[in-house]
């Protein structure tokens, strides 16, 4: 039977999970890859310190569809939720340390709390500013749009990622700061 | 008290609703906006026979990023989620008969069902893949993707909106289509 804290809100919980004695620590070199392409997603990843990339190969090179440093929580969210081979690599951009949730766990703290839908809602919602923001024609408003979410970008992220990020080149993206 | 046949899953239950005697029954015209920029979303839309597009205004113009058609299940979903206004268009694109479930309506679903995370989870996979599309660097590529997932696209939507939603030229468009 549930205790009344195990009724907690789903992101309480989970990261409560996060701060537990028995998490898995790990840290990774700049370079190591967290989730490889593939691979069907089991982790879900809190960046303690450092930052990484989540991207999507193509001929042309790697698109970055995600970056994280400290404080985020990401993962493969669809092979995560699907169990399908992940079509995204998570790769750490320099020294990360990261606490490990496995997939067990997250399946427990969603049977035990409240709010996971609107936990999922929000996500949601993320996700869709994410594609507008890649629909805006102008670089200097996909900047700006970025920069409302996420104002300490520049603090932790290279700025040849954020370009990619951003789909525009590291010299347009360079000059729009600066103007 | 629920009885049995309330605790069926969401989507189940939405559908029901929508079968409902006291749906809302619409019929817009080509050109007719179903939910306009700056409006909250209050309404979930069913096409049942009609074409519309969801779309961002910019200064080029108009962004399609989503296509419906029949059977589709739409609206602002930011908007709808976060009461916040719309960012989003919904237009028919010819004349469309609409059903239209309240806010208040899927509430009270959700509340009553099962399996409505499972549901976002499943919007939130789509919308990741939507993702990934967009940043396929290769047209053809991009057109393959989406006639996986929406294999009669063509039948119901002119070609134009759908260069549009695929960021490509009708005539780049074209002749991939016929390559």
């Amino acid at each position: 039977m549930n205790t009344e804290i195990d009724k907690l809100n789903f992101t309480q919980n989970l990261l409560r999970k996060f701060e537990a004695e028995d998490v898995v620590n790990t840290t990774y070199k700049k370079g190591d890859i967290l989730t490889a392409e593939g691979q069907i997603e089991n982790n879900l990843y809190f960046i303690e310190d450092g930052a990484v990339k989540v991207y999507y190969q193509s001929e042309l090179g790697e698109n970055i569809i995600r970056l994280g440093y400290n404080g985020s929580i990401l993962n493969s969210l669809s092979s995560f939720f699907n169990r399908q081979p992940s079509e995204l690599f998570i790769e750490a951009i320099r020294e990360t340390k990261v606490k490990i949730l496995k997939r067990s766990v997250i399946i427990d703290i969603k049977a035990n709390s409240l709010g996971y839908s609107e936990f999922l809602e929000n996500v949601l919602i993320q996700q869709l500013e994410r594609e507008i923001d890649l629909l805006h024609d102008s670089p200097s408003q996909r900047l700006e749009r970025v920069l409302k979410r996420s104002p300490h970008l520049f603090q932790f992220i290279p700025l040849k990622y954020i370009a990619s990020y951003l789909r525009m080149s590291p010299e347009t993206l360079s000059r729009i700061r600066n103007s």
